[in-house]
């Protein structure tokens, strides 16, 4: 069997989530749906990343086993013919076998955005938390540093989340102004705990709202405490940027 | 009565444009039933630019006159607890009785976005044209700058458009990339003809594609006829960013 690797963009205002299940339409099921169309069987596809709902990418990564006798690199042209155009295979490609979206993967890059305006915009309304009280830019950076390296994270986790472990390591973490009042925030590292970036997310926007400084960070961080970080931004602020392998 | 200003955004993704119209949900018809919900009497809102089916707007600007004692920032909270999400007063304010959107307006600032890559992006589906093969880059730059300064632009008008003079000054034309693969071709003016924009992305597009030069721009503004321009570029692809006055 031939081994298909899929990088997948999608708007995931429509979706509910990535990851299929009953009663409600995720992005895994249009992309089986739409390799079942493709190939006349069916296809089960396995992506690297549950993104929630709500939740967008730019790369999200799945990979699917065939013996159909389409070029690797074609995939993607004859799935856009199938999915909705709110799902688009950017890139399909031939990989080893032994190639698996998730358990190969070594690090993913996110990206939180946040309008800070006094009205939200109207563009931006499904990709974008709004915050209205202005921020302190300055004070969010000084914030950001702090989660840089190896962290037990276990106070930026959600409940339910089940892992062995709670350390991660956070590779870089960006907080930059963009155009239109939006606020950026690029954080890589090599594996996120459940909301993880949007807890982070959360706990920025209230350094910049001035309910936390960014000097209790460490002793959130240290602390291993879920209530002493800040609420669970939204989750249409949230892109799933790129997966390292 | 006092005359106030309206500064709007909106994704034109789900409206026939602007002005209102028979049978088609328009901008305009949103917020005058925004303003008679609020106010409780019919009003009439003069917007600047009637811009098309599917155009968006950062800063579309629109005024109205009131009897109402509501202090004149307060309208955009006000309107925006009643508009559709997908449109947003970004600013209210009031004006001197003698301001009119459209008759006091100095120039405009557009926006056209491009995605240029084999496909399109899921995520600006609707908010950037799609053009598959590689642009050069370079020579859509060179292109951009014949078009600055004062000329008679009657071959970057569309068939249907009914003005006096068809000269027009172009203040600064930028195109620049933008990550995601995006284009962004940045005009300002001190007006523009029907679709100008729209031809002139269009235009820039063949030059980035080879099937015009650069050096052919000249000649085709010289030569008056809408028929040696470029095709007129989707509507989803243009942002009307702010009205200078």
């Amino acid at each position: 069997m031939r081994n298909i690797k899929l990088i997948i963009e999608y708007d995931g205002t429509n979706y509910h989530g990535w990851q299929i299940q009953k009663n409600a339409v995720t992005i895994q099921e249009h992309v089986e749906k739409a390799l079942r169309q493709l190939l006349g069987v069916q296809t089960g596809v396995t992506g690297c990343s549950r993104t929630d709902v709500g939740v967008h990418a730019y790369g999200q990564v799945a990979h699917f086993f065939t013996d159909s006798t389409i070029p690797g690199e074609k995939f993607s042209y004859a799935l856009n013919n199938l999915l909705p155009r709110d799902i688009v295979v950017q890139k399909s490609e031939e990989v080893p076998e032994d190639f698996h979206s998730r358990y190969s993967s070594k690090g993913k890059k996110y990206r939180y955005l946040i309008c800070n305006s006094a009205h939200q915009s109207a563009l931006m309304r499904n990709r974008a938390c709004h915050v209205r009280p202005e921020l302190d830019f300055e004070q969010m950076r000084k914030a950001a540093a702090h989660f840089v390296g190896e962290h037990d994270f276990a106070a930026f986790q959600a409940t339910g989340g089940q892992v062995r472990s709670t350390v991660r390591e956070i590779y870089s973490m960006n907080v930059s102004r963009k155009e239109d009042k939006l606020i950026e925030l690029e954080v890589s590292g090599n594996g996120f705990l459940y909301n993880m970036i949007r807890i982070i997310a959360g706990t920025l926007i209230y350094v910049g709202m001035g309910k936390l400084r960014e000097s209790d960070i460490p002793g959130i961080i240290g602390g291993l405490d879920r209530t002493n970080a800040g609420k669970t931004a939204p989750a249409q602020g949230l892109y799933l940027m790129e997966i390292y392998y």
